[in-house]
This record gives C-alpha cells, structure tokens and sequence, in this order.
C-alpha cells in the first residue's frame, strides 16, 4: 500500500476532514457523512457528503468512494477522520481507506480511545472480529500538542511518518487544538442533522 | 420595525450567510436552504438548516424561523442573503424577515438583477404580485467594490445604514469579493444537494 507521497508540509495542504451527523444509536438506518476540504487551516474549499447504515459495515468503501468522486481529490494530500468508528460502530479500516484512495489517514480523537470498553460493545454486534480487527489496524495512538497551552489530541496514522502527521495537524488546527477541517465537519455535520431540525 | 442596532462595526461580527441547494427547476417539491454563522470573516461559528418549496412562498418564515430557533441567534448582528430568491422564485420579504428576526438584511449578488427579466418570469406563477411586491421591497441596489483590485457585487439593504452595510461587507469579504458566510454557504448547499449525491 503506497499513499501519495508527502515531500513538504506546505502551508495550504489541502485536506478532507470527515465526521458524521445525528444518528439514534442501536436503531436501523442511515446516517450522513459530511466531508470539509480545507485549504491548510484557513480557507473553506468544499463540501461532500455521503451516507452510512447505522452499525453497519460500510463506512471505509462510502468514504473512499465520497473522496475519489470528488472534484477535490486530484488536489488531496490527507483524510482526517474523527476517530475509526462512525454511525455508532461501522468500523473504517485506514489500511482499506489509504489502499483506494491512495491517500494517507490520520484518525483524530479529543480522547485516547479506551479500547477494552469497545471491543465489549462490539460483542453484540455481528461481525465483531471483523470489527475489533479494523479497530486495531488503525495503528498505534500518538498523542500531540498541536496548540501551545492547550489541551493534547490524540492521533492514529496510516500511509505517513509520524513526524509528517504531527506536522500536519499542527498546521491546520488554526482555531482550536483540532485540525480546522475537522471541527468544521462537526459543525456542518450536526448542524444539518440536529434531531430538532429532522 | 427596528433591527438591533449596529453601534460600531467590529471585527468579530456575527453573521449569518443564507443560500440555497440545488433543485430542478419548475418542479414541485423541497429544497434545502443552509445558514452559515461566522464570527466576522474568519471563523464559522454554526451551521443550520430549512427546506422550502420549489417557486413557493414559504422562505421568508422558514428562514426566519431557521435564524430565531438556531442557539446563534441572540449572538447575531446581520442576515446576509444571496438574493432575495430562493428555490426558484421563493421570495424573501426582507421588511418581513427584519420584522421577525429584529436583525438587518443585506442580500449580495454579483451581478446586477434584471428587474425586466424577474417580472416576466413571474408571469407564469401563481401570487406574481405578491413576490413582485417582495423583490421591489428589498431596497434599491448599492454597487459595492468589498476588495480592492476586485469586481464589484451588489447590495439591497434593510434595516441598517448603507454605510454600515458596506462596512459589515467589506470585513467580511476576507476571501473572495462575497462575504465569506455566504461563500461558504454555497459551498455547503451545493456540496450537500449536487443532484449526483442524491
């Protein structure tokens, strides 16, 4: 697997970040996807959006193909997703999302995830090993201080060193200690499917 | 009807930037409509969402609704509009929509309206006087340059100086010649609704 190689960080790395909206947790349905193209940590580039079965098994493939039918992924360097898991436990593989859309992936988290509590939940659902497996390929979690005074983040990287994502994330986390494409995926994504608007 | 009032124009302003998604033309049914909250031109603070009908007369209280329901609205400053049409030829009633939301209207286009060509088009639909009545309502048209060395777009202003419109304009154009809660809410609209998404 060999993602698009990352020779400079440059200030106006264009980058995806993705995040999911509302959904109702353990029900049967669809949820959306939002994805933010950001030019560095500045400038609004696009919007896409996909969307994906509540606990289901489709997330890396909705993404890949919401990326790759994009306008925007010729000029792509990064996707940054909010965690591994979306719509509840629909599982994105970085290894898989990184394999099709040649990109590499670094999966932010406010929280260092606590992986005992979901391989437990994962036990009620069908599919768990195939799950739990995804889970752990997303690599090992790495914790970064992209703002000085502020809170740590924390990080799993596929398909770029380390040092290349630090880099990265402090670029673009120019508001708050998050990378700016991802806390305006959040924003878009549950601004447009808050339950009261539904 | 009286807008909140507008002592000084700072630098951090909220505004809220209003556009709409894609839709077939002369049919029925709904379109979405996408609000955009920044802080000045630089940090977008909220997203929030209606639908109206396609050449209905709903968007004036939709959207109205939309703004004073939204956990923004005891922030916000201005409603900037793109246009005063929507969904077709779904009139916004600025004095209307200033009267609900106590906040002054600016709607920006690029290019100048051709007055001619709205009336004629509105032949064909149903209440052609009452949307007439509403696009002659939205003040005469202002030709702003928001950045120097760049095209001009146009204002129709209500309830505020224009001034202070001009001002709020030109500080919230920090990307392109359009301010950037409206730029952005293109971006989104268009993102959300392309007709191959859906």
């Amino acid at each position: 697997m060999k993602a698009r190689k990352i020779d400079s960080v440059k200030s106006e790395i264009r980058v995806v970040g993705v995040d999911d909206g509302f959904f109702i947790p353990r029900t049967r349905g669809l949820c959306d996807v939002i994805g933010v193209v950001f030019r560095g940590g500045h400038w609004l580039d696009g919007v896409m959006r996909t969307r994906i079965e509540i606990d289901g098994l489709d997330a890396t493939e909705k993404i890949a193909d919401m990326i790759t039918c994009s306008p925007h992924y010729g000029q792509l360097r990064v996707i940054m997703l909010d965690g591994v898991t979306f719509a509840g436990f629909n599982v994105v593989d970085t290894d898989k999302l990184l394999e099709i859309t040649s990109l590499p992936v670094i999966a932010v988290t406010r929280k260092q995830p606590d992986f005992k509590d979901i391989r437990k939940a994962l036990e009620n659902l069908p599919c768990a090993e195939k799950r739990w497996k995804a889970i752990r390929n997303a690599a090992r979690i790495v914790k970064v201080f992209p703002r000085s005074g502020e809170e740590a983040i924390f990080m799993q990287v596929t398909g770029v060193e380390i040092d290349v994502a630090e880099k990265i994330v402090r670029q673009t986390a120019t508001r708050s200690n998050v990378p700016e494409a991802l806390r305006v995926a959040h924003l878009i994504a549950s601004g447009l499917t808050s339950p009261l608007q539904e």
